[in-house]
């Protein structure tokens, strides 16, 4: 299994804090030893670094974890390969065009006699997340031929999700850098900081910051992850058939199937 | 105008001499100072570094520039901005998947009055270059729905690249990660490197590099830019609708339209 880290904030935010317990978990916490990734948004464009490495080890991780790249969404990932073998390919985040944006997702799960017919967007590794995010990408195309408000992608994502969610376990986050998309099957917990800020320790290395110092009083970050990353702030846990659409940190939307 | 930096080398290789040498045409040697990229392909996967910062300041730039990442074939680019804002998302190398392949495509030049139907890829940001690298892969695809060998592309890449000169100025980069494209309409300049290696000495910095050190006699590698890098070794220069296949370091196809 892998673990998933997601961000949606109103102001561009560094993620160095809740990567650095990402990372850990990434071959030292944890063991997920099989690579890594993290795509930042930019406006419309994307910052994608990615390694084979554990990120403990990473030299890009190193650079990723002690660089503030500031960004409205980030989709971040850390891999325990069960399907597919450990090569760059086979990272998350994984990214494609759709009706001029860039879409990017990562899976956490395992699905069992999937095998969609390839259309439009094909696998360039051999994982059954990269698949599935193809075959979703795939039915939004069909639906949509051309770019639609996400108000109106909603039922096909979450539908999408659904199926997929029948051949096993899907956990996933998704995002065209506006909205981030998160469906939950077995895993995932978020927490949304606004002011007051207060402090917060990691669970996974001695690191501890004061959010306070770090923020504007209209601040509104939220994180989603596989577990919680901090030992001293209250996550809410999601259930199975959740799913939550974020804006500049804010839940827009919600339900669950 | 931009400048193009493409390696293509048949054992896998770093490019840290050669990228120092671009990077200080990023603001410091040269103008270009609105972003840089650079793909390095990985087996299948693909590392892909950019900065809408000059690459003489960028915090990426250093790290790529510090750390060896090695491989077979590698697109970079320094942008001087003529069509579209400095943003990160109007960065080269652009990078879009095509039969299940990762296609990364970098662009010196520009087009006038170059408006082609959006058809199946879009692009991102504002560029005449996305444009002409989505209505490249357009073409390609209406052509081939399903992978063929480049062999089979060839015909098809050199005649959309032949299109796109008649609309300006068109140096190109293209690769799947296997192959690399080049076609050349004002100016592209080579060179190959095989044993016996010798030294070179960068043209716009004081660096100097012993390649005999740092390579094993079978090496065979190329390197593809926009100007020469060196001063005191022997580049090709590219003729007007000059264009080349290389693979492994080696020129596998060439010709002139």
């Amino acid at each position: 299994m892998c673990e998933l880290l997601g961000m949606s904030a109103n102001v561009p935010t560094d993620l160095v804090f809740s990567l650095q317990g990402l990372m850990q978990r990434g071959g030292r916490t944890g063991p997920h030893r099989d690579g890594w990734g993290v795509a930042f948004y930019e406006g419309r464009g994307l910052h994608l670094f990615k390694d084979a490495l554990p990120g403990a080890d990473s030299e890009v991780a190193k650079l990723v974890q002690g660089y503030p790249i500031k960004s409205h969404t980030v989709i971040g990932h850390i891999r325990h390969a069960n399907v597919g073998s450990v090569n760059l390919a086979n990272t998350h985040p994984f990214v494609r065009e759709l009706g001029g944006r860039y879409w990017s997702f990562a899976h956490n799960g395992q699905l069992q006699d999937f095998h969609p017919e390839p259309r439009f967007y094909r696998p360039v590794g051999d994982t059954d997340s990269e698949t599935a995010f193809c075959s979703l990408l795939d039915q939004v195309r069909e639906r949509f031929p051309e770019p639609v408000p996400v108000e109106m992608l909603l039922p096909q994502l979450v539908n999408a999700c659904d199926g997929f969610r029948k051949k096993g376990v899907f956990n996933c986050l998704l995002s065209d850098g506006d909205w981030l998309f998160s469906f939950c099957t077995t895993k995932l917990a978020h927490i949304t900081r606004r002011a007051p800020f207060g402090p917060a320790q990691l669970r996974d290395a001695e690191v501890h910051i004061d959010f306070k110092a770090e923020t504007t009083p209209n601040d509104v970050v939220t994180i989603i992850a596989t577990e919680p990353l901090t030992s001293d702030e209250v996550w809410t846990l999601h259930q199975p058939g959740e799913w939550h659409l974020w804006w500049d940190g804010e839940i827009v939307s919600q339900g669950r199937v």
